[in-house]
């Protein structure tokens, strides 16, 4: 239980009538439901199910908490290149994206490997050095987590996840989102004030100062079986397309922009190559990786204690070219 | 019926959810409602009433058959010309484009002409060519046709289209827009995916393999009088304005590219006219005018089988500047 | 009354409707509801709650009366220059903006000053230039009012509204919103459209020829206890960032291009500077500034009885940096 006053959300609640939307329109998400004998419900983007936008519409909304609306529209780079983008707009940026939305949840678990996001990891206190910080709590007995993946949760992993949420199992709802998959490529630039928000965390910025925020990013186009080529795309398209705004009451000014310097991706030594040769050069190892790299190309930022504007970084058309053709 | 599997699809039941929805906010609409003495239910939007963008939205939505989103949005075409634009997406481009949106039943009956749109081609399998490569079926007792047209249907009319659908005369709604009205001309402009689809389904394309779509087109500045001079701008609006992408699953990557390559509106030696200008050369016969010019302006088009993503044609803003000012 | 013949809208009713889905969402929408004794209830964005973006969009939508559809989008000014941005579109342009959007209730009572806007003004007829010439008219007992303020209205000051308004005291719902909220700041650049049809207006045109409108503007950054510069700033975001689109239907095309003519702020003698050194140049009297400024930055008129589409002024990127950075 952190120190300061908590918070009390209602992630979990609003992503718990988005996942009962989504069960009865499963047909228009292209969804494979999943009645469990063993008691979660699961709906599969993309692994047995294709998914489309509107999936990965509905997947960023619910990992969101339903405290972000969100929407699907097309982006103009260049006079000739566009592409379908989302954008996503929040007056409550922390809880919706470290408390929900980041995939910061490792799950490793007879051999399942997943990244778990979503109002699951509330309940999970997942991971421990976000929930130290973010005082952010909810008493409910049901939860969503959503699992990007490749494959389908064992039963051990059913009840690892339930056991660490707390909840019975046939109290836990899972939603599945292949990387390879439309509604996978689409939830991950849905991911563009989530990048900043982590980013900024991790420099060691007062988070709580930051009480709007908006952000788009391209959706990278599909290779529908070349899971690495679609990790290192996916990431493409926030490392050099994400535009965040936000709206921070901070009153000092200097300090603000010492963070803000270094919370774009052109701060790292790797920008300029595409994540996919990143990741080959760590040779697979993300520990290995510059995390400077892990933030949006772009970033807005108004202080609304002294009125001042600031924008760092910058969208790089030439390399969202380059990613889309590797 | 079809050799092929057939598709149970919903787009009439969707279609008269929404046209439920538009007899109830009828006055928001600026729509006109005749509850015929023999039947159908009418909605007009432009000839006796004005309709509006709103009214042109709701259309859009319904022609689709409930399965895409749609929205009204602003384009900047260059830093000194924008125009009011439509976008659309959908998971069900063949459905909802092929299946329903597209103008393609030519009604022609005591002496009232006018295209059909809307589901009830699915019940009526108009035009024959489509149906029967399209596995779609409906059982369902109620239809909603969307007619594009200057004049109310006569009493003949309405009963051969019930007639042709297999539906009681009281399950026939009817909605009529006139490409003189804001509702009629941006319902038009809602046609991007639709003009790109029944191009690849012209030139022989497997449009199965397309997936998800998305696209938008400007919305042809209205002339309330001028009914020549609105089917030629109407026209120019997607043949000039039109982007559309595709997500295709296509294993031949080369045949691929040879429909893509044909499937713009610049492969048309009629490209770099005005579509007014193109029928009166054709001295107004429709059968005359080269069919390659319709076609969408750009065909951005992600495979996702290879990974590849391909580009033909171009926004032409030159030549929306001189439609809208012809 | 109006000699004209009335026209019965509907703006209150719709008004109420949004208050009380505000109320349920109070949350989400960072509102703080005051229950008063005296019996208006107030929803408070900016004062002693913080509001934020999806406030500013749920205002604006109350502002039209409901009869306009709003969203929030990003504009793209220059390469490397974007401002989140509010867009409208209307099919009733002159009910929801001069009938009810307009600030045109000069409230000064107790001590206490407001701008009035919203459909209360329908109801006590304010101002009264504007409903001389505006035949609406609505039978309802109950009302909505939006002020624009940075304190709580007193007892004296609601009595005074529910008076003019002629409805009783538990009949009265209030909104606050202060320019120095993100509430705020959105809110006022919502009323693009509203700009622009309250100059044409003032010049004398006929309105009820507009039929159709659409709109954007960038939204002000924030500064949180700076009114006089929010004053400057969200008035700047439409007179150097507003596009205004409007639908007219107007015979005589000369008359209509000298009314536009004037309509845009690149015609006044003051364009170029800020408006918060207007403001300081008429050393704070309103009265003395010159009404020319008072514009959208570009306006696009397509006539719908001749077909024409005319475009006046231009977007002033410079002039929008200026202002964020002052």
């Amino acid at each position: 239980m952190p120190s300061k006053k908590t918070i009390q959300s209602n992630l979990n609640a609003a992503a718990i009538e988005l996942f009962d939307e989504m069960l009865s329109n499963s047909d228009v998400l292209k969804a494979k439901v999943l009645e469990t004998k063993l008691g979660p419900i699961i709906i599969d983007f993309g692994i047995k199910a294709k998914g489309g936008y509107l999936a990965g519409e509905y997947v960023t909304q619910l990992c969101l908490g339903g405290i972000g609306d969100v929407s699907l529209t097309t982006t103009k780079f260049t006079d000739d290149f566009s592409l379908s983008s989302i954008s996503i707009i929040t007056d409550f940026p922390v809880e919706a994206t470290l408390g929900s939305q980041f995939a910061g949840w490792s799950i490793d678990k007879d051999n399942y490997k997943a990244m778990g996001s979503g109002p699951a990891r509330v309940l999970a206190r997942k991971p421990k050095h976000i929930f130290e910080k973010l005082p952010l709590v909810e008493e409910i007995e049901e939860t969503v987590i959503v699992l990007e993946t490749d494959k389908y949760p064992t039963d051990k992993v059913l009840k690892y996840i339930a056991d660490k949420c707390h909840v019975e199992l046939d109290c836990l709802y899972v939603v599945l989102v292949s990387t390879t998959s439309i509604a996978g490529s689409t939830q991950i630039s849905g991911r563009s004030v989530e990048t900043a928000l982590h980013k900024l965390f991790d420099l060691g910025m007062d988070v709580s100062q930051i009480i709007s925020a908006s952000g788009s990013a391209p959706i990278a186009p599909i290779h529908q079986s070349n899971t690495d080529l679609m990790m290192g795309r996916t990431n493409d398209m926030l490392i050099y397309g994400a535009e965040v705004f936000l709206q921070v009451e901070c009153k000092d000014e200097n300090k603000l922009i010492e963070y803000l310097k270094k919370a774009t991706s052109e701060t790292s030594p790797k920008y300029g190559s595409l994540f996919y040769e990143i990741v080959k050069e760590a040779k697979g190892d993300f520990y290995k990786i510059d995390p400077a790299i892990f933030a949006p190309a772009k970033l807005n930022v108004n202080n609304t204690s002294t009125g001042k504007t600031h924008s760092f970084g910058k969208i790089n058309s030439e390399m969202l070219k380059k990613s889309i053709q590797s």
